[in-house]
């Protein structure tokens, strides 16, 4: 077993305070261009009592240092490390962040390897680096990280390109993760629009991005996001490939297709959405639903099914792309190109038929050894969302399961961050092991840099909701810290535990801006004389003072104690 | 059967559409005040395709006038009426709302009643107008609705005093309720600003409102709040007592409460949280807490207890309490004084104790055919939800639980709108009749406009996802209407359809801001030539007029099809 060593945690950044009047939610353009600017102090300005410390440990001759974001605390209180996810900071963006993985991958480079999955080594008994740095990062051990990766129920999305990488892993005996979804369109956004964005996202809690770009510089957008990224990125490549054939999905064809996951495997993508699932006699059903198909990649293969009269490419020729996978470690992620898109639609038969055929297909991946993720809806009631989960671990093999929400209604426009925040608690909590995000602009327009912040937290929040409920060992650890704090009044430190310190801070300052109401005795919501955890710290104090531990104790002696209190004063308020 | 009639639709008000620029969430306060004084365009600024309808019935002799919304579409689509809070519009706050029950509550004084509970008049086999006037609402049978109110199953809060009241139902077979909670508190706020917000919850869909002031004009608040609310208002009375004993919890004792109560149900307050379950013997269990009693109401009977060291005399004197309620029909929504305040307390046996004491209540409550819900908690992780409903309907035997939230993680300050609303769609989902709910300040400060709006269409969206999950069966016709718009690229219909319009429109107009866009037949995320949605119209069409429906009609002729689509130019993009 790996053990993180004591050694002390280098501070690579120590941020100075943030100001403490500025709330990032309500920056103009204006503000947003400027900070954007100072992008590498935007994580010190945004959790103002944190610093990243580096657990360092030696993994067959190597060294790994992984990330952790330590949150100081008042009153003598132990620090709380969380999990961070925002990577080296300060850097060049020309020059791209450092490639800690770049010694790892060599050395297997050097003695032959073919094969470069985490699955292949996983099954031959070896931990990698990769496994040893996760096992750090969740608090778990290494020797389970391999197991969990043999067996397809986790996956380590770490292409040997993308040497930038701090691995993480999903899967759903682990921390649930998040991803955020970036990429410009045909309509508007620039490169480093996305960069920042990536930035933005990763500083929030983000554990993968999606590039989705579709423009026309959609090869050098990408190169800047991986080579910016200590997440896994994952693409669309059919998008890509579209581009190729000048937006008709007829002209599609493997070769092309092919062609396009090597230039993007090169750059280093570490999972790849493919809709090879989308089979022909599956699209016909979806004439019957309300909203058709919904997914982009789904309608350009059920185009491209349509017009050749012949079974789905991708499906086809299944095998020649898994040669491309794993020769790089890029992991499956079967995409659901079927998946409902209202609530009418939700656990059709073409959706479950098409979740039978990545079923297949995960089977056929892993005989190559290549990771598996399955992507999932949607649009889902909630009483319908746990049949998702169940049919997906057993159609799936127990490959892990990666949902878009689920939305649990469609009637509420500008808010589907939270309509599907509801949806993609629940099925964490059921085994959902990673949830991509959904922002305020779903269905309406591109998300800006608040709606990414909106999204993230949002799901951030529905992830650790999913954590607590499955009982993940460390989870309640934070909860159990900022209620303490709450309960102490230690009002910066309740702030600063939380997902989104500046924000809790300026919203409290705008009932009580006071520098010293933030260490008042009192609740700004019920003033000084009528705060209901003062009472109860009386109540405990007192309590404890008298043994009023069992019901007993308090049978006995009544108006003896009565008379005793009324003797003390009667007060017991401070 | 009480049936609608066809009569046509009053049209009370038309409003003009309203401007589409103005964001009303970005409203700074200069914007907020003139809002204010425009309170009365605020309906049709925010609803610019709405207008409110009443559906009239005659019972009994009464003249019934049940109100909708109905939101008109375009392209020939029928309009969609949806239940309606926001009450009569436009009238001068200084004289209050017309009487509508007025006569109603004369007719019964007149004969000589002397308990005028909705349960006691159902119990005994009468349909009152209240619950005629609830069955149009709801779309169900009158008689379903005396039975659920009989069988203590559902309330209808609706104080004899209240006669601005437009009544509504609490119950499990009914749709899911939600409340928001107004009211200065002894650090800021004033009455004009407590009505303003009354009218901005109702307007975005608060089912009841409960004022908490506990400021020095609280009788005077209230009586501007009643006498301008449309939907049942809650208090908790221990607030205003404890003002006249000068704050001091062991000065309290039954007569000043009853005194207290009576002065309330004069008013008009339609239901009073009582914390009579606050026993001496749970008080002890609560030291072991992280955070010991949250509830002010808790809170300051455990210090009375405590100090006394005899029986809550809530609980004791519950008798008297009832005869209160039964003169002027107030229900009772019994306080969960001792429920968890974080995740770490969640489901312990002082909050359960409570509960077992809050069923005897229930029971004697019953005796006088008083109407009773059972408050609930609080912070509770998503795994420990369905006990907290399951033990409440036995311990409580039915009688509709209101829950706050609850939250499912302790986290996010800032963010417990979204944390609450997670645990709130789970519990309304498996029978939570009534949500509280929460706004962004939650545990920082006291919500402002903005955040009552936050907070209301969150809960919005939370009871709306419980409806459709426990199958109510008109629910899901509003997302149906929407996502056909969606699908037939109707934009102006999506937004409309939706519970915030206005928003839905700024956000949509950020990308697209073009008039011409909004008829556009493609979605501002993917551009012209890229839209699934488009592609998915074109694969229907197709696979209609190919009579593509049966798997065996695909696999035969595919190659002649095959050809015959090339013929036609291989092109069905219009």
């Amino acid at each position: 077993m790996i053990q993180p060593n004591d050694r002390e945690p280098s501070d690579l950044i120590r941020p100075t305070p943030a100001s403490a009047s500025t709330d990032a939610t309500q920056a103009d353009p204006e503000q947003r261009a400027s900070e954007q600017a100072e992008g590498e102090r935007a994580w010190g300005a945004n959790y103002p009592a944190s610093h990243k410390i580096y657990r360092h440990l030696e993994h067959e001759g190597s060294e790994l240092s992984v990330p952790a974001r330590r949150i100081h605390l008042s009153g003598g209180e132990e620090s709380l490390d969380v999990y961070d996810t925002s990577g080296p900071l300060g850097l060049d963006p020309r020059e791209g962040l450092p490639k800690l993985r770049a010694t790892w991958v060599e050395k297997r480079a050097a003695r032959g390897d073919k094969n470069f999955s985490q699955m292949h080594y996983a099954r031959r008994g070896i931990v990698t680096e990769e496994m040893a740095y996760v096992a750090v990062r969740e608090g778990l051990e290494a020797e389970f990280v391999r197991t969990e990766i043999a067996e397809g129920r986790a996956i380590i999305p770490a292409n040997i390109r993308h040497t930038e990488l701090e691995p993480m892993i999903i899967g759903r005996n682990f921390h649930v993760k998040i991803n955020a979804n970036i990429g410009n369109s045909a309509v508007t956004s620039s490169i480093q629009e996305e960069v920042a964005k990536l930035q933005w996202s990763t500083l929030w809690g983000a554990d993968t991005v999606m590039d989705l770009s579709t423009g026309d510089d959609i090869h050098e957008t990408r190169e800047w996001i991986i080579r910016n990224s200590p997440v896994p990125i994952g693409t669309v490549p059919i998008y890509q490939a579209l581009e190729k054939v000048n937006g008709v999905p007829e002209d599609l064809n493997i070769d092309l297709f092919i062609e396009t996951l090597i230039e993007q495997a090169e750059q280093g993508v570490d999972y790849f959405t493919i809709h090879a699932g989308v089979l022909l006699r599956f699209v016909p059903m979806t004439a019957k639903r309300l909203t058709g198909i919904v997914s982009r990649g789904g309608s350009i293969m059920a185009k491209w099914c349509l017009a050749h009269h012949e079974e789905n490419f991708l499906y086809t020729n299944f095998e020649r792309i898994c040669e491309v996978m794993k020769a790089y470690d890029v992991s499956f992620s079967l995409g659901d190109g079927l998946r409902p898109g209202s609530i009418h639609d939700a656990n059709d038969e073409a959706q479950f038929g098409e979740l039978e055929a990545l079923g297949e297909l995960t089977k056929i991946a892993w005989k190559h050894d290549i990771q598996v993720m399955i992507e999932g809806p949607g649009h889902v009631p909630m009483n319908k969302i746990k049949e998702n989960m169940d049919r997906q671990l057993e159609a799936c093999h127990e490959a892990p399961f990666y949902t878009l929400g689920p939305l649990t209604t469609d009637i509420a426009p500008g808010y589907d961050h939270i309509t599907s925040g509801i949806g993609a608690a629940m099925i964490g909590w059921w085994g959902c092991a990673m949830l991509c995000y959904v922002t305020p602009k779903e269905h309406l327009g591109l998300p800006d840099k608040d709606d990414v912040k909106q999204g993230v937290i949002t799901y951030k929040i529905a992830a650790h909701a999913a954590d607590l409920a499955k009982g993940h060992p460390s989870a309640q650890k934070r909860d159990d810290a900022l209620s303490k704090a709450r309960f102490e009044f230690r009002w910066e430190d309740q702030f600063n535990l939380g997902l989104d310190p500046v924000t809790a801070l300026a919203y409290h300052d705008q009932t009580l801006p006071a520098e010293g109401a933030k260490t008042a005795h009192f609740c700004s919501m019920c003033g000084p004389k009528f705060c209901s955890m003062k009472i109860t710290e009386d109540v405990r104090e007192y309590a404890a003072k008298h043994g009023y531990e069992t019901e007993s104790a308090l049978g006995q002696g009544m108006r003896e104690k009565s008379s005793e209190f009324a003797e003390q004063g009667g007060e017991i308020y401070s």
